[in-house]
């Protein structure tokens, strides 16, 4: 599939590394060290988050990285959705139960303020996804500017007085210095206890122990996390058995239209390097993503 | 609530019903014959479906008789939508499990054909919330007239032709004696093996036998019932532990904001009848709703 797409964007494909001046890599950080040679000009990573290559020490400024950010927003964003009206509607507790229990009922969405902290590409769909439903939607970019259909915008550095105003958090941003562990026991105690967090993003943008303890204190309303640190979350861990968590094992991008998607950008890119253009995605470790 | 509900329409509320023009009723159709004389010349029932009160012989042509429908229409519609991610994405195998296991991953709704029973109130807002997830959307009517944000519109005699282009049915129809088990072995078998059978009407749409044996089968894909026939749906009832089935107890129209909902309709209506204008969702014994 991913030859094809090389094929498809006036791309060839070639047998050895040596002869190649891009490479397409959908493994992890390690082994594409070996790989690299000064020819190499351009690296197409199939991940969206490419924190471990940075944290690795593998982007460098000798050659063009391009990681899979955007790909992969439309199924992500529809996760989003499933996971905070599943929580809002406690269809967790109604899959565990086996009889009919008509005191398990949720609360609508409609009303609701739902903050998304990073409005990149995933952010932003679930933002227009959103926008039937009748919520308030505010999202927090790191410029702070307009985001199509937000009902309010911010710069991150507002976000310490905007966790107060939240009835659901969603979490759409890649993990930096500045977003590890952005939910902590500080931001969650400047959230409503009927809160609900969504992570949809990288494990390490939550504190778990203190999402754990706020939980078992009735501190806020429930999770829902596709990611989680440790991942994959260890059996007997609490968050498991939590009536107001639902956790999904990293699959709002799921696996069977995951390399289309991603054949889609190489295509994309490899056309839009033959062509002089700029490709899509362009890590910058400065930036973090 | 509803005596503030009548007096903000304009109306005044009464000790006895001998005083009364009009009744507005929250209870069943046995308790509510006795209290019926000719100076009543109109009842206003909350709930949106009154097939039992038809059934009962209650509703009569002496007086207006009006439902509750159009009233719950957005919390039913994101209910709705809530079920239907939940299956797709195979949340309730996820709420089942404490343990990591990275194949439990659902699939994306989006270019799935969504084929809508009933675009009444609920439904035409089960459409719209759909609008921004990239499905094909089947409205189905009794007229086939146009139904805004639907791709395709067709009238109910059509429905036969069309249980095979559905990946997602939702149920929004009224029950009458056309509608009664329309979802049987005959329309189960022209169905894809993989579609999602959402119901949110009424239990009795579905012949709940033919349903649970399709299932067994592997002949449909899933199924997400907020009602059932028998309702509430015993222990022990096989849909229960079906891993591709999520029941949730009639809370489509959750309890805390539903006397706000059906309060607001009390004040129009009554506002309306005295103004000499048509109440809404007058009861027609003929069509059957």
């Amino acid at each position: 599939v991913i030859e094809d797409a090389i094929r498809a964007g006036g791309g060839s494909v070639v047998d050895t590394t040596a002869q190649a001046d891009m490479v397409v890599w959908n493994g992890g950080p390690e082994s594409l060290v070996g790989l690299l040679h000064p020819g190499i000009r351009w690296v197409q990573l199939a991940a969206a988050g490419v924190e471990a290559w940075l944290q690795a020490g593998v982007v460098d400024d000798e050659r063009t990285w391009m990681s899979g950010a955007k790909s992969y927003d439309e199924p992500v964003a529809e996760h989003t959705l499933s996971l905070i009206l599943a929580v809002r509607r406690r269809l967790v507790e109604c899959a565990r139960v086996s009889a009919w229990d008509n005191t398990l009922y949720g609360r609508p969405l409609r009303g609701s303020v739902v903050l998304v902290v990073g409005a990149g590409g995933i952010g932003r769909e679930v933002i227009k996804l959103l926008a039937p439903f009748g919520v308030i939607t505010l999202a927090v970019t790191n410029s702070g500017g307009q985001v199509e259909f937000a009902d309010r915008c911010y710069a991150a550095g507002a976000l310490s007085e905007l966790w107060g105003e939240a009835d659901v958090v969603v979490l759409t941003a890649p993990v930096t210095p500045v977003t590890y562990r952005m939910i902590n026991a500080t931001s969650l105690a400047a959230m409503h206890d009927d809160v609900l967090i969504v992570n949809v993003a990288r494990g390490t943008l939550i504190d778990t122990d203190a999402l754990v303890d706020a939980l078992r204190h009735d501190r806020i309303g429930g999770a829902a996390l596709d990611v989680t640190d440790p991942s994959p979350l260890p059996p007997g861990h609490p968050l498991w058995s939590d009536p107001h968590v639902l956790i999904t094992p990293h699959v709002a991008n799921p696996g069977p239209g995951r390399q289309q998607r991603f054949a889609q950008r190489v295509t994309e890119n490899v056309d839009r390097i033959l062509r002089g253009a700029d490709p899509l995605a362009i890590v910058d470790p400065v930036r973090g993503y």
